[in-house]
Parts: C-alpha cells; structure tokens; sequence
C-alpha cells in the first residue's frame, strides 16, 4: 500500500486557524505570535476565514498588505499557509448596499446584517463578488510557494427561502421531474390533502407558515438546499481553479452538536467529490456526564473514520480545541493528557493534521472564551500551550510514520444522510427515539472496542471489498441500492439490518406490497408491524441462552426461508423471532428487529468476527477502553494503543513492537497509565 | 323506549374514509379495495373528504368520473357512501388566484399555501366557491340511493385574524354589546390598564403581538370564532338543505389532544345544534405509560358520553385507527383485542357506527404510517386486519341488538366549554394544575367504576331528569345557570360542586360581595380563599373517619347553614370544612372543598350511589377494570361486559343473562379473558 | 444620626395603589371604600395610575372631576395622595391616531395596541404628550395640601427598535465614542467574524433575525434602552419640576421575577439619582417549595438593602400583596402572620411604607385575582382585611421609632448590573450556573444570619466606610473600579472576590496579558483556568481541615504573594489553592476559588466577622432562621427581631431592651411564636 499523502506536505500539520485582522492594532501581538508558533512546534495556518472586512473594507477597495506580512511571517518560521476565502461572512457595508445578499428564513423574514454564514446562496451579486475576491487572492497569493491549499469559505450550511432561491427551487425541480408535474405530484403524493400541484409557480419551499407536511417536498427541499450550497462553492472555486489548478481544494466540515453525530444540513457524500481534501472540525464534549470516556471515544472515531471514507484517504482535522469550547452548555476544560490523546485518535483514524480554531484567544466579541493555542496570559508557561507543544514535539517525531499512511478496514457501515433526513421528517415511530446517527454508533462501538477497522460508508461507495456490512435503520432504500445489497451478499458478503430499514424509496414512499419484495428474499422475512415502546416499555430477547434489554423499537416477524437466531420473551409477541440469519447464495444476512442494548452488540458482532476471522491489527488482550487502531502504507503499519479510561490499564501484547518514539521494544505486559498514547511499529 | 335510528341504515356502520385519489393512477389497488372491503365486513365509506383537487384539478374545471366509479365499487358491495365536502383542503391553485382565503394568524403574519384546515372563515370568495362545489355534488350525488349522510369539510378549527375577520368580530361585538361601548367595556372591564374602547375601530383581535391580558375580550374572541366557524358550515350547507332536504349532515367532531379531553377549540354544544347527526374522532392512546388501561377507558368513556349527549342520542364514530396513529409523540400498537374492545365500548357508549382513517395506507406523505385497515402489505393476513374483520363479523351480528338503541342516566356532569375558555385564560391558582377536563374525568370514574351511567351536558341541557348532577370546577356561572341549578335542588335534586366553583359571571366578572349570594344559599357555605399549592405541597382530608390526599387546591370555607362531612388535617386550616353537605328544599347539595385523590371520590359518591338508589345495568360484582356498560330500545336491554385489563377477571352475575353472539345462557361465575368483552341480554 | 425623612410625612405610610377609575359606576363601592379604609388603618394612596383613558377620553378632551372627589375622600380621612402621571398605558385612540406610540420589538414587528408599558421611549409625540398631561396634572393638584410626591408612570422597562430608536442609538453611540468608528470597532472587537463597522449607518440595534453575537454590541444597546428610558422620564418630570419643585418625585423600581434578584433591564444605580425617592414594588413568593422561608427572607432582605443603598436612605415599598398574586406559576396564600413579619421586615431594612397593589380586587381582566386589601366579598372580617388592620395598627404605633430611622453598616457587597449584563450575554462558563444575582444573595446570607447589617453597593459608591467589600463573580471590571478598589485595601479595606471575578473590561474585552495585572498584584494570585462543571460533577476545598462541597466552578491558581487557606480535594488540581488570602499595605484580600456550599460562607464570614469584630445590633444567641435587624436616628436604635420560621424559636437576650409596642422589658430567654416580630429598643 502507498503513502497517499493529501497534502503536499512531509510533515503532520500542526497550526489552526489565524485571524490577525483582529490584532493589526496590535503590532506587539503579533510579532509575539511568531516567537509563541515556534515554541509550539507548530507549522501550519488557514488564513484569511472570515477576513473580507479587512480585505475589502469598502466596496471596490481592497488591502492586502496586512495579509503579506501575515504570510512573511508564517514563511519566516518555514511554515505553510492555508488561504481561505473570505466568503463566510460579508462586511455590513455590503448588505447594506445590496439587500440581495441578506437571506430570507423560512418563515419569509428578510433577514438583517449580522452574524455570519447568512448569505443567500442564489444571489448573483453575491457569486459575482466572491469570485472576484477569489480571483485577486489567487492572483496574489496563488504562486506562494508557502500556500498548502485552498479553503472555501467556512462551515457551509443553512438555507435561504427568497425569490431568487424559490425560482431556483422551482428549476431544480423541473429538472429532476422532466418539466413533468405528475411525476412530482406522484414522488410527492400530491393528492394526500389535496396537495396536487397543476403549476410549477404554486410550489413554495417548506415553511412553518405555510407547507411543512408533504415529506416529498422537505426531502425535495433538503436536496436542492445542498445542491445549491455545492454549487455556490462550486462557482467560488472558478477563478481558483483557473488560476491555481495544482493547489489543493477544501472546505471545513462538521459534525452536528450537540449530539456528535454526522452532519445532516448537507450531503457530505455529494459535496466531498467536489473537494480535492476532507477537512473537518472536531468538537466532541469529552468528560461530559451522560457517558464515559470510551463511549464517546468510540463516537469520535466513528466521525473519524466517516470522514476519512469520504475520499478514502487521510483527511485534515481543520479545527478543533486544545482546551475548551465556548458554545456548550457546560464548557468544561479538558483534562491533562487528553488533548494529547484526542489528538493523536485523529491521526490514528486518518487524519493528517491537528489544526486547531483558533491560535490566539480574541479579547473581545462571541469568542473570546473559546479555547486557543495562545490565552490571554499571552504565555507559553500555562498547562494548555504546554500540551500544544508538547503534542506538536510528538507530531514532529511520528510524521514519517503517519503522514499519507491509510486506513483498511473489512467491516462497512452504512450512512446515508437522505435516508436520515427522510427519517427524521417522517411522522411515526417514536418522536424522540428515532436516533439514527446514534443507532449507527452504537452498532460501530461493538467492532471499535475490538480494535476492529470500520469504514463509514454511503451508499455510493462500492461494497466489494468488505466481509461485514451494517445497514442499521436505513429507512430508505431505493431498488438500486438494494441491488447492490444483493449483490454484496451474493458475492459472499454478511450484510446485517435493524428494524426501521428499507421502509421506503428514494421518494419516501413505501414500496408497494409491504416491504420490498427483493428485501424479504435477501433476508427470508417480513417484517410486519415495528412496535414503538413508551420510554419506560422494556422487552427482552432471549439470543444464545442470555437475555438482553430492548428498548424504543420491537419489529415482529413474519420468518419465511431464515432461521431463526433470538426471540422475544414478553408481550404478545413473546417467543416469535426477533433476530434472524439467512444463508443467500454464497453469502448471510442478519436481521435485528429490536434496539438491543450494547451487550447483545458486543456478543452478536463478535460470534461475526470472529466467525470471519476478523482481526484486530495488534495480537493483544486489555479492557474495554483501549482502544488500538493503525494506519499503514509502504508495507508499515503504524499503531495506536490508547488508553481511553481514567485509570491505568494493563494491555498483554501478544507480538512484540518497537515503540516509535522511544525507538524500544515492547512485548507482554504494558501498563497505560490514564489516557496513556503508545505508537508502535511491529 | 323507541330505537332512535341516526341514520337510515339498521345495522351497525363499519368502515371508514375512503381516498381513492390518491390511487387514481393504481387501477388494480381500486379493484383489489371490493375485495378487501368485503373481507373485512365493511359497508361504509367517506368518501371527498380532502378531493377538491381531484373534483376541480382547475378553477372550472370538474372531474367526477372517478368518484362516480368509486361509488359504483362501494354500491357492489351493498355498501353506502357518506359523502364529504372538499372545503377541508383547498387546491394550490386557489390559493394561487384568490390569496384572500388564506389565513392570517394571531401574529398577523399571512401564511402561504399549505397543509388543510387552513382558509378563512369569513372569505367571500370562499363562501361561494364551497357553496358551488357542494351544490354540484348534491346535483350529481344527491338523489344516489347509497349516499347515507352529508360530511361537511373536515374537524373544523382553527382561526384566521385578517382584515375581513376583524370586521367580522366587530359586527358580531356590536350586535352583542347592542351596539353600546358602555356594555362592551363594563365585560371587558376596560377603565383597567386604561383598556377602554372608545370607537368599535380600536378593536383587534387578541395577537401576542397587541392585546392578549383583556379576558373578557379573549372570551368574546373565543366564542366569535366558534360562531364564524359554525356560520362558515352553515354557509356550506345551504345548497345541501335546498336539494338533499332528507339527507342528514353531520361534521365530525373531536377531542383535545394528546390529553384527550373535551375539544375546546370550538363550542360543540353550539355546533350540535347545526348538525343532524354527532360523529366525532377518537384516537385514545391505549397501552401509555402515564395510566392504566381501565383509567384511559373511563376517560373514553368519558368522550363518548360527552358526544352521546350533545344530542342525546346515538353518535358515529367517524374516524379510529385499527392499529396506531402516527402523530402522537410515541406510537405505539393496539395489542391483540384492544381494537376489538375498544371499539365494542364505543357502542356500548352509543355510537352507531366503527368507521377509520383511513381504509388504506398512504404511500407516501404525513399519514402514511398512521394505521389503516390495508397495509402497505395489501393483505387481509396481517393481525390488524384480521381483528377488523373480526370485529366487523361481529357488528353484524349484534346489530339488530344496538343500532338505535339509546343510553340511559340518572347522574348528570356538566361540562361548559365557555368555562374551560375563561379558566384557562384566567391569571391566577396554579398555571399547570387547572385541568378542567381531567378534573371531570376523575369525577366521572368514580361512577364508571360502579357501572352508573353519566350523563356528560351542557348548561343548555335540562337538569330535571336526573337524580345526582355534578358541576365540578365551574369555574364560571351565569345568573340564569345558578338558576337551573337552584330549580333542580328544589326539585329534589343532588348537587355536587368543587373548589373554584362559580367564581365568575358570564362575562368573566365576579360577583359582587364574593360568592355570588344565591350560591351561599343554596350550599350554605361561602369560600374565602382558594389555597393553591405548590408541586410537592401536601394536605389531607378526614372525611368518614378515613384521611384523604390533598393536591393542588385547598378551599377555605365559611360554614353557614351547612354539615361539615369532612375537614382538613394539616395547616392553618387544620379542623376546618373541606367537604360540606346542605339539605335545600327537597334536594341537597354537596361542596368538595379540595382536589382529593380517587380513593375519595371512589368512597363519596359511591355512599350517594348506595343512598338515591342508584343502579348498574347488571346486578354483578367484579374487580375495578371491568365495565358494564347498557344500550336500551323497545323494552330490550343490551349490556357489554368489558375486561379493560391485562389480566383475566372474574365476574360474578347476580341475575341471568343471554350471550348475545353466542345465545347461550350465562349466570353466576364468569371468567373475562383479558381484554374480552361479552354482549349479553336479560 | 438625624433622621432622614423621605416624604413629608411624619407617620408610616400604609395604604396602596388605589384605581377608582374601574368603579365610576359604582358610587357604592367608593363610598365604601373610605369605610374601609379607616378600618384598614391606611392613611396613603397612590392614584392615577393606568388612568389615561379616564383622565382623557379622546383626544383633547380632559375629565379630571372624578380624580377630585377621589382626593376629596382620602382626604375626608385625613389621607394623603401619591399622584401618577398616566403614562405606563395609552388609551387606545392614541395608538390608532399616532402609531409612532407603539414600539417595534427586535424581530422588528410593529406591535399593535395591547397591554401596557409598551410606547416608544423616543415617540416625539408621546414625549410631547406625556408633557401636556403631565403639566395639567400639576397645575391642577401640584398645590393640593394631600399631595405627598409625584409617581411617575409605572414600572419603566422594554425596549423599542423603531426607526426612531435606531437614530438614538447611533447618535448615543457617536457620543460615546466621539463620533470615532475605529473607537467603536475597538470597543466591539468588529474584526473577528468581519464585524467592522465602515459606517454609522450600518449599525442595527441587536435582533434575532440580525445580528446578536457582538457582545460590545449588546452590551452598549442594554446601556442605550437604560439611557432611553431614563431620558423619557425625565423629559415626562419637567413640567412637574416647574410646577411643584418641592414636590419629591419617585417613580416605582421592581427586582427580576420569579428569579427574585436585582432588577436587569434597566440601569437603577443610574435612574436612582434622577428620582428623589427610591420606591419599589415586592412580590417575593412566600411558602414556595424550593427554599426555606429564612432562606427567602435572606434574599428579600438583600433586595431591600439594595434598594436602601440607592440613595442610602429610606426608601418607600410601593406595592406589594396582602395575601397572593395571581401571576405566579403557583399563587400560595400568605400563611397568618406572613403579611405581618414580612411587611415589618420592610420596614426593619429601611422602607418608610407599606402600600399595595391594589386597595381593591378588580371584577374583571387580567389581575382579578391579585390580592389586594379589600376582596371581592367588600369585607372587613376576612383573614386579610384584618391582617392589614392590625399590621396599619402596629404602624400607627411604631411610626415615630421608625420613620426616618435609617441603616448603618460595615459590610459592603458589591452588585453591578453593567456587569450582570455582560457575564450573561457571554458566551462560556456554564449557560445555566452563572446565576450572578443568586450567588450575592448567597454570601449576603452569611451575614444575615449573624444580623450583620450589609450595604448591597453600585460601582459608583465610596467603600471608604466598609470594613469589608464583597464583589462576587465581579465578572467586569473597569480600570477605574480596580484602582477603586485597590485604594480601599490600601486604605485598611477587607476585600474578597471569587471566581469569574475581573475578566474583562467596561467595553467586556479581556485584559491584554490575562488577570488585569493590578488585580494580581492585589491578590498575590493569578487565576490561569475556570473548570465549569456538568451538572452531576463534584469537587471539594478542604478548609480549616473541614471539607467543603463545590459545585458549578472551580478556578486554577497560580499563587504569587499570597497564602493559601484552602485547597482542592480532587480532580488533576488536587492539593492545588482555592481559597487565598493576601495582605495588601494596610488591608487584606480574599480570592474564593470555587463556587462553594453555603457552610463554607457560614465559616468564612464567620471567622472574618469576628476577627474584624462586626457586631450585630443586639447581643443575642438564636437558631437559623431568626434575623435581628435595626434602624437608626438621633441616638436610638429601633431593633425588630423576626422569626421566619415555621416553628417557635427561643432567643436569648444578653442585654436588656424595651418592646417598643407594650413597653415592657425584655430580658434574658424569649420565645418567638412562628413568624413572630419584636420591636425593642434599648
């Protein structure tokens, strides 16, 4: 396997975000922030996020010079820059003097100036503009030897309801339904309340004054909405790929918060074939009290590892922080030792880069408590910048072993972001327990906490190579997707499914005769009815002589050809099948009809590992909590033993390895001490 | 007593909404419909309901063909057809063409097209239009021998405050208030906070955004909408009485949800009397986690008693789902025999009918998983509709035995709509803790419980007929209802009222000199103050030498002419009257100072039960959860005995009946099944 | 000390808001009032309140010939009159002829005609308006010999964001930062997130649908409505200063509700010195059931010394309830002998009245049932008539020990609603704990409980006086109250301070280089981190070898100079300082740490108030619960010794006083009966 480096970089990026436009008065800070860089170890900076301000302060005038000097002195300490565009957020004189600008919000207010993020992603002034900002920072800083790649605006997301997006709702519409309103009405099924739409005009997007409840139309929406934001950064990138077409591409993404959980305003699966590099912000509220450190651990490195398949190859952690966040409800500092951890769980999952938001804490306005590099002590002494540089030390050390290196997995799970907006829209089920995100990290933390590799998947990626594949509740299935399933499992693949799965096709309606009649023969059943639980209803299925909690869900089966594998033990379906298996062609499938509790996972999933002859990357024994993953490349695997518990943790190696940093080698007993981080090569 | 046949059929209406439209372009689902109507022991269907754009795709422009053939199907299997008017959902194009029938909320915001239930009551355009389309189905449909009954729109509600609204409520102010500011502000008590009207234009509907604190003008807001809503039906029916004089017209009623209690958005006791047959919708969510069974059934029993009156006779039952609905926040399935029970109580209750929305399940859009009689599988295999089938096979043999059969009752409860309107609005007791509804239920079940029929009424009902009336928490009374109320105690009759009993007149005034005098005479008592207690408060009632809990409220009383029968055991008050009784002429009256917990009611009324003699339809006894409801006609009693259980009852029967389905004869020990329900006859 | 007689009266006030303006039709009812009255033992009412629409019908047409008989018959008692200007509700003819009068809200929605306290406090009409009526008022009853002081409006507070409000707030704004926009970014940190304003015009007051995240924005506009407001009431008291200038004038301040801490939407230390009486309006909720009735007298008592410290003077209860409100979540009666106590404790802590809100319950609208003195029974013999009469009685009897008696203190504690704005607004720390208000009423509460008389002071007040200044969560800090403070402890000055204590300056900007360094230099410590907990987390601070809870917060010292009395018992900062103490030139510092269990302030402020040897107005031992409070004048202290407890409580006197109301002599062992009040003097 070859070193697939992202970058044009050796090196493991360390740095983060700058925003020197906010100390240009302060020339003292920034001189200061050289020294403090180095003292760091860090390398790398996104520039210019946020900036158009100082860039163009009034309409037609722009100022570069401050970001020249910004860029000397990132080059003086033989660092790298990432440029970004300036496009997140407009100067006040600009929505003033063109109002097209300003969003509209479903409920049909005109916006007015202010935050960020809130332009209308239609407005043709707006695309004209950005372009030609984007087109001047190319031209200036587009030959920098210095300048790593290019970043798009920040954070896309939210939507605009004005009459430039309406129309452009409208076109998009005409196109997907071949300027044919019957196959809209019927995709939307129109005639349900009389909703049959006899002109292109009458459709308005979804509005809590107007329609909300025609769920074809919200999927429809959440469609064109991420269409739209692709296709702004798509006309943001023009002058830069003109200009600049060896220069990397990426925009931030995210997680939704504060759940953890994949991002559900845009289709990333879509938006990242249109990005050269993944990037990402991290921000998971370690040391909360609703879980333990492993759980969310394991929650973490399944973003991770959602991220890193993408593109399937090393993405960059954009933004993060070395302390704190200033935007939960309780924002609690990390402890010692797990900024260091949680960082290098990054680079174990894919990531190429610890880049944090932002290097220096503002003094003032709604981010001046948010965790940075540098605090207002202005000082390399406190317990924050000395982790920094001490993880920064590390990244030096390890970047030969890390950077480029990939990740292999034989385990997929399956995320689909259409399937989870058609979910959540639906009415039905249990309002609060549907979860889906969730669901999908529970059924990962299983192979996770057997050092397992798992790729997240979307249903566009290609199933061959994988022995395992979890499609926990994927409502929504199209006929081509289960296509592939079929194929997947004809091929000899084990594909697992839940309750709430393949409901429905692409267009949110179900199939017709129950459950898609390809879904029973693959599966040798029927569901017939999901029984939704009040949150203190408790069942049980009895799987392999143990007994195991079931909460929120209870599919009850009609089994044809499977067999069956776990029953209920309650209610009136006590004793009828709950989890089946089917032998189909040279391949298995599992149906889970119930939300199990973690144990039944641990149990299930690992009578599948170890059946498949699954394995971990080192041969070793240790408690739940360490968790060890590994990337490789040119034949190496480099490996992560991380201790996620706050206690200290014995780990039997069962193969010997040299230590990377130390250069010794370890074999049997290790002790990791709490939030311990060993990198090891065999 | 004659049967009172509601409808011109003489067996019992099982079946449901129909919507066709929404498989118009499904030939083979319209054809495989007669099949499963058949299986499923159905003879009825409404149909229209929500089909104005498949009646008039555009403005002109009508398609009837394919309800022409939709009736055909039903008549082929001897079935009838209840036919709706369109008018609950309007086409996207009249909206488009004619924005004067959208609505504009409380906010003043005009809302776009969307969702149903949503044009403006006072539209003109509107008004027409409805009464030209209703006018071409009663042309068409009108003389069809099938056609059993007209269904006006759909579960009126709602309110619009646009412009013509505004006018509107004026005109009605106006007429109300004789055209007099004086009488208007004296209501309204309009010199507070300077709220005095000085010209009618000065007037605006209640907004978040203006005027929400004047209660006196919330009320006349409430009822004004009530009027415009039942003014906009009769509109509606005008071309209907014209040319279908022998037709009856029902609208189907509701109950508010999810606390299910009496609907308070409109006044039904108005609406009844605009209306020749009460149907209304129920969707009791069995099986929660907040009540047992036998206490959501005595509330259901509740409802179904509560519309039973309004006219004081059978009812429909509109709308039910077979299974589950898919609105509520958890949605959880009938388990076996709940369907077949529950709707079995709704006949015992006096519904002539067990009708569901909807006959099959949407494909796509907001309802498609709320249950229905065929299922996404198209089977008639499935539990659900084997239990409709059931019940269906059912109906028809005991129909002979039910259909027009009436309800009998000597305890009266009254429930006034205005009185919910004002004490919900009212400033003052607890925010949370008024549960006016909920407080009637709690009442109501200690007769349930003992099998005693309840009257649910209105102030507009005559009293005379019963032996025991209730008016807890009438909160707000007229002159002329103390009135009644002192007329049926002279009369001999038994009274018993609550805490925030009578506190205000008609037009949310209070009396002048506290309690209003005739109401110290007639319970010989005068409370002081009204103790509101905070969550964890506690206080206790001795009453018969047993102590009783005490929540939320506390009355502080004068003793007059009246016995103390109980007294408080805690606080300032201790060893002061809580419960009062007073001998008024030839009746007497009770006072039930506090809000006690059910053990009281369950002790209180049942020694009044025990002293007026009054008796259940069956000398039995049995466990609380069972119910021994009776339906009369002709000399003949009807009795359903009703496991609301999930464990089997034994009943003991004092008097020898006949099984009604199987003509056995049945005495002595009986053995209920959970959930079983037996007919029987003397 | 002399007395300080705030009005011109030589007795208590005793009396209320009296609104005859909703019983002009009902000549009974007043006549009956004056009966009452006399009864009631009041001699003061507030008058005219709300009386808009009666003073002037419409538009240039005045009646004043009610208010005239009103005055006549408080005077026919010998009654004095606290006149009104109108201004807190427009008639309705207003809105509807001047729009201009009605405020726009932050979303920017015109508001109709409703409620009250709603006009634009920049409305040249209403300003103008407000002006002609008030002139008439004072020509008319300015010279009456029953006038005591002029109430202007009623409970100022709101906001507008009109167009006319915007000018306001960019000419305020240009005031304040001499028309420099440089200055004005600065101060707003405009940079980050391109914030910068390029020009005045840009600038929008903060909304939801705009911008709400520039916390320097926020910050000014909470200064600019305060400054607004202030404006308006002093363009509303100019005709009245001409007129009557030796007419007092107060205008009724309130605290925040339900909450019970300092009032936020307005700037009262800044109001206060435009008034010439502090009056205000208490509505704390006696009996709740989420804290002791000592706990809530604590937090009323702080409320009253707040409001004494305004003016450091007597100041005037303005409204308050005889029983209940009715816009409570849950309105409790007050329990016999509640309206007694609390009302004396009015008086203890420095109110010169007791006046209610309202003489008479109204019949109708929104506050029917707000308990007032005469109820809807218009009876004399109710518990709360007779409350009030023998409280009036008691009055009569103590006036002339109290009236003009003013407070005497040594502690200061420090409560500044500039600062209370900023730390809510910020983002970070815990978006539920920061509770600033609450955690004074928790280190006031130490002293209280040792009846240590405690001044709650603005930033704008001299400390010279104090032995000891508190200044929790003192979370801003301008250099100018550093160096107050500084000069304090250099002078002798105890000063403690705790977590989130001086993080940013006046314009909420952090201090360049951490804790402001003179803050350091004062404490002999540098805070360098705030852990915020999760809800569930625990720490402790082992002190004086007792160990203490903490919850919420916990703050990582560096300790320079100064000594550790306190460390922490867990978590990575075990053993590390929490609690420190500094001796500064001739003064010492305290730096709490943590947010720590309520013992902690018994223990700390104990030791500190006897070595500081504070002393308590009257040498006596009791339980928890008891509070002993003093005022005093011309030599004599007037003492009032309160039970606030449910039970009886034995006081032990170790000097011998008089009881101020049976003239005997006490000594030695007493026992106070729940709620009961003694008032001796030495």
């Amino acid at each position: 396997m070859k070193r697939l480096n992202v970058t044009n970089e050796d090196r493991l990026l360390h740095g983060g975000d700058y925003n020197p436009d906010q100390w240009l008065t302060y020339p003292d800070v920034l001189e200061e922030d050289v020294q403090l860089m180095k003292k760091a170890h860090t390398n790398t900076f996104s520039i210019g996020i946020f900036a158009w301000a100082a860039l163009e302060p009034e309409e037609g005038t722009y100022t570069f010079d401050w970001l020249d000097k910004v860029i000397e002195r990132i080059e003086s300490i033989g660092g790298r820059f990432i440029l970004a565009t300036p496009s997140g957020a407009r100067p006040a004189w600009m929505s003033k003097n063109h109002p097209e600008v300003l969003r509209v919000d479903s409920e049909r207010r005109k916006q007015l100036h202010g935050a960020r993020h809130n332009h209308c992603f239609s407005s043709p002034y707006y695309r004209k503009k950005t372009q030609e900002m984007n087109a001047k920072l190319a031209e200036r800083y587009g030959k920098h030897p210095a300048l790593l790649m290019w970043h798009i605006s920040n954070e896309f997301g939210g939507e605009c309801h004005c009459d430039l997006c309406q129309d452009n709702f409208r076109s998009w519409l005409k196109d997907k339904y071949n300027h044919n309103l019957d196959e809209l009405n019927h995709a939307w099924w129109g005639p349900f309340w009389s909703h049959t739409i006899t002109e292109w005009e009458q459709i308005e997007s979804p509005s809590p004054i107007g329609e909300s409840a025609v769920h074809g139309m919200n999927l429809d929406w959440r469609r064109f909405v991420s269409h739209q934001t692709i296709d702004f950064y798509k006309n943001e990138i023009v002058p830069l790929r003109e200009q600049t077409p060896e220069v990397p591409i990426t925009t931030n993404f995210m997680s939704d918060n504060p759940e953890f959980v994949p991002f559900t305003a845009l289709d990333y699966s879509a938006f990242a074939k249109e990005v050269d590099v993944i990037s990402w912000d991290a921000y998971p509220a370690w040391h909360n009290d609703q879980e333990d450190t492993a759980t969310l651990a394991s929650r973490v490195a399944f973003l991770n590892d959602h991220f890193y398949n993408m593109k399937h190859k090393p993405f960059l952690l954009m933004e993060s922080t070395p302390s704190l966040v200033n935007w939960h409800d309780v924002n609690k500092a990390k402890r010692p030792g797990m900024h260091y951890l949680s960082s290098m769980q990054m680079l174990a999952h894919g990531s190429d880069s610890i880049l944090y938001f932002q290097w220096r804490k503002s003094r003032g306005s709604s981010e001046k408590f948010h965790g940075a590099v540098v605090d207002h002590d202005r000082s390399s002494d406190n317990r924050v910048f000395k982790e920094v540089a001490r993880l920064g030390k590390a990244m030096e050390d390890i970047s030969k072993n890390v950077v480029g290196y990939q990740r292999q997995a034989e385990v997929g799970i399956l995320y689909d972001v259409e399937s989870d907006w058609a979910l959540k829209d639906t009415q039905g089920f249990g309002l609060k327990t549907k979860q889906y995100g969730e669901t999908l990290q529970k059924h990962y933390q299983a192979f996770w906490e057997r050092n397992i590799a798992v790729d997240v998947l979307s249903k566009e990626d290609t199933f061959d190579s994988y022995k395992i594949l979890l499609v926990p509740m994927l409502y929504m299935m199209s006929e081509q997707t289960v296509k592939k399933l079929e194929q997947f499992v004809k091929n000899g693949g084990t594909l697992v499914a839940t309750y709430i799965t393949g409901l429905v096709n692409e267009s949110d309606l179900t199939y017709m005769g129950g459950w898609y009649k390809p879904l029973k023969a693959l599966f040798g059943i029927e569901p017939t009815e999901t029984d939704t639980f009040y949150p203190s209803d408790r069942n049980a299925v009895l799987y392999n002589g143990k007994s195991y909690e079931v909460r929120d869900y209870a599919t009850l089966l009609d089994v044809n050809e499977a067999e069956t594998l776990g029953t209920y033990e309650a209610d009136f379906y006590k004793n009828t099948s709950a989890v089946t298996k089917h032998t189909y062609y040279n391949g298995q499938t599992f149906y889970i009809g119930a939300r199990m509790e973690d144990d039944f996972h641990r149990d299930f999933y690992g009578e599948l590992i170890d059946s498949l002859g699954l394995t971990a990357p080192l041969d070793a024994t240790h408690n739940r909590g360490v968790s060890i993953q590994a990337r490789e490349a040119e034949g190496r695997q480099t490996i992560f033993i991380m201790n996620f518990t706050e206690e200290s943790q014995p780990v039997l190696l069962l193969e010997t390895v040299k230590d990377v940093q130390s250069g010794e080698t370890v074999a049997g007993a290790l002790e990791l001490a709490p939030y311990e981080v060993r990198i090891v090569e065999k």
